[in-house]
């Protein structure tokens, strides 16, 4: 499928904010159109016309033929732009397949990746002559709703689009999927002197050919400084994963989406949090083993907290690799090996008992990989993952996750309470394995 | 598809051998027909239907309606058996159903799982009045080829079968999917007073219509006392996994076959093996501590060996379940846990640099689960195995997995270096581990 993006219009609301045309305006670490481009790429789209008119050679310049993006990049110039973006997006005729479908969405409108798989998705089940509309029922959460086109929608069919609409019960999200009947509509549309989308879909809506598909997930219209800053807030937001550990959601997501949303604009890679955040899981060792505890526990936290960043990084500028998994999954094992390693190298210098030193730090560092050892297994098993809040009961609290593990650390550094803390962790994580080894059977 | 077993000849020439009728005579823990009826479940079948002559009682009071199997059994009686074995095909045709493709085997043919497999596979592209016919173009690997139906082959079409053929070049394993077609030529030859499968099965190659499949897998006719201890050796060898580590395939397998051959017969379980082989590494460990490192090398070593006997024993007897992967991989991961810090213990005994034992002990500690946390996240991320022998290029030589691990610390129970040992195993798991980190991404 290919994916044409209308990015003719001037954005004259944005201009004064930012310097340039609005579908290149950075958003944290990426601009508008390529966050587009990469997401669709992320669906398995690949091939993209772009419709140009206002500010055409800076976009061209700016994309080229696609390369830096990993995907083909076309362009089709429309010089009547000012008239509405229904000429623009009727331009695409020209180059249109016949019984092909193509997504056409707005460069401006930026949408979580999900809303963008669930359409294409229900793209699958449209017929040849109909109009695929993304828009939203959940009018509470729509942002600046004056400024939407709105929806009378009946079931799943569009009857009536228009800005000053009463009565309406939905939004257009700005996103389409067609099947060479809009073209049709919007080649009568000009023809009448109608000029924008909506005058071709509103055609389509009488005959009851535009198929609605409702979106759950969020989008905005990046269309001032403040819808701007809305989106920020939204992506920023978006990057926190369903299935997060207790301490990560209560405590390390806050800080670590400030530190992405101040890293999202440099250069830096996931790849390199990784190493940061394992030189300051080192760094925390050193500090318990030759310096002071309670430095120790917070870098130990610090590592804990830029742990999330990579991962971040990694969904908002699509840069998720499997070698970046890997990698992170690995280094976080040897970080988590250091910083034991260290508080027990601690314990030995203040205690005459070494034999307990030695049992015990045994324990605690056998017990720091069986978490992701056990949930790996059971997903190379099952094909299904491990759910710790389904499957692990009443231990589901238990902090045995590397959230949990690295927050206990931390507070056993600040309160200067190490043998406690190695107790705990090997006590923590072996009753957790022994206690999925136990029950584990069940959801076989 | 269905399958149907004939199961009603006399077996007279192993009645002397065992007191019982062939179909149920045991083999390595169970008897020819459950095997046959296990691995045809093992591939998607679940309905069978037996063919009984002779000891007809018997082979239902044994398998009653397949219950203990789980699977579906049900019974067709023919009381002509003594005519021929075509008759006994023939039989079925009252259950047949109109365009069916069914299997059709011998009780007394025992096959390799990957054999069912493929042949099962090639049913799907055979035409609705083809017979599909299982045979070994591999001559020099038949077993008894004397006793064999011969197969004139032309390309993947019989031409002409029968048991005294000269140019032969390939045998009948026992073994078809029919689409009904055979039922109709058995009609056709039965009516003219010839009763065995071999006389209808030429009819149809008379037209073209017998299909080859060529086996790449082992299968026996067990037949008598020679062919039964055949068959045994087959069985076992086939149970030596394609990817073994080099410590297992040539010194593990010497001795965990022959201990799989002795518990066949008996209702120990696999996972009462896994554990077995953990209380086994447990007095390794408490051997290393407190007695002698010699009987602590020599347990882990039979540990180790004990280690491949459960996974023998699920294939060998149908018993691989999820819960048994997952139970042994965390228990092999507790069994290396002990041994080696009952060696650090033992070591700590000896000398007075305590710390020296404690990081040593603490790199050797955490190196043991790394190569399988690696090889569970590159299948989890990949979907595919990591194969060290492919993947670990000029490191595949180290002995870093379970099989090496164990053998080391045997080697250092023996001669008594432990120091050694533990300072070896921290080398080479990290070694490994680190190496792999570094060259994976060219896998990726």
């Amino acid at each position: 499928m290919r994916a044409v993006i209308l990015a003719a219009g001037e954005g004259s609301r944005l201009r004064a904010f930012s310097n340039r045309p609005k579908p290149l305006i950075p958003l944290l670490g990426l601009s508008l159109i390529e966050r587009n481009i990469l997401a669709l790429k992320e669906c398995g789209i690949n091939d993209f016309v772009i419709i140009t008119g206002c500010y055409a050679h800076e976009i061209r310049d700016y994309l080229g033929k696609g390369e830096q993006l990993g995907v083909n990049v076309n362009y089709l110039h429309n010089s009547d732009w000012k008239l509405g973006n229904g000429v623009s997006a009727s331009t695409f005729q020209q180059l249109y397949c016949e019984n092909e479908k193509y997504i056409l969405m707005m460069a401006d409108h930026i949408f979580e990746p999900e809303l963008l798989k669930s359409v294409i998705e229900a793209a699958k089940n449209i017929e040849q002559d109909e109009l695929l509309l993304a828009s939203d029922a959940r009018l509470e959460k729509v942002y600046d709703l004056d400024e939407c086109t709105k929806i009378i929608a009946n079931g799943n069919r569009a009857e009536r689009l228009g800005k000053k609409l009463k009565d309406f019960n939905a939004v257009d999200c700005g996103l389409f999927v067609d099947t060479g009947a809009l073209q049709k509509a919007l080649a009568i549309s000009i023809g009448q002197g109608a000029y924008t989308l909506t005058d071709a879909v509103n055609l389509l809506a009488e005959e009851g050919k535009v198929k609605l598909h409702f979106v759950d997930h969020n989008w905005v219209d990046v269309d001032d400084p403040a819808s701007y800053k809305y989106c920020k807030t939204l992506l920023l937001r978006s990057l926190i994963p369903a299935k997060d550990g207790f301490i990560s959601r209560v405590i390390n997501r806050k800080f670590s989406i400030r530190i992405t949303k101040l890293l999202a604009s440099t250069k830096i890679t996931p790849n390199q949090i990784t190493v940061v955040s394992f030189l300051i899981a080192m760094a925390s060792a050193i500090s318990f083993a030759f310096l002071s505890p309670l430095l120790g526990g917070l870098l130990a936290q610090l590592s804990s907290i830029l742990d999330g960043v990579d991962g971040e990084i990694a969904r908002l500028k699509f840069l998720k690799s499997k070698y970046g998994e890997i990698f992170d999954s690995i280094l976080d094992r040897y970080a988590d090996y250091f910083i034991v390693t260290g508080m027990a190298y601690a314990w030995y210098g203040t205690t005459e008992n070494n034999i307990l030193v030695l049992l015990i730090s045994a324990a605690a560092l056998t017990g720091l990989p069986l978490s992701m050892l056990f949930k790996e297994k059971y997903k190379t098993i099952t094909g299904k993952p491990y759910l710790p809040e389904i499957n692990d009961g009443r231990l589901r609290y238990l902090p045995g996750n590397r959230d949990g593990r690295l927050f206990i650390i931390m507070l056993g550094g600040v309160s200067n309470l190490i043998p406690a803390t190695l107790i705990l962790l090997a006590a923590i994580t072996h009753l957790q394995t022994l206690y999925r080894l136990i029950t584990v059977r069940k959801f076989l």
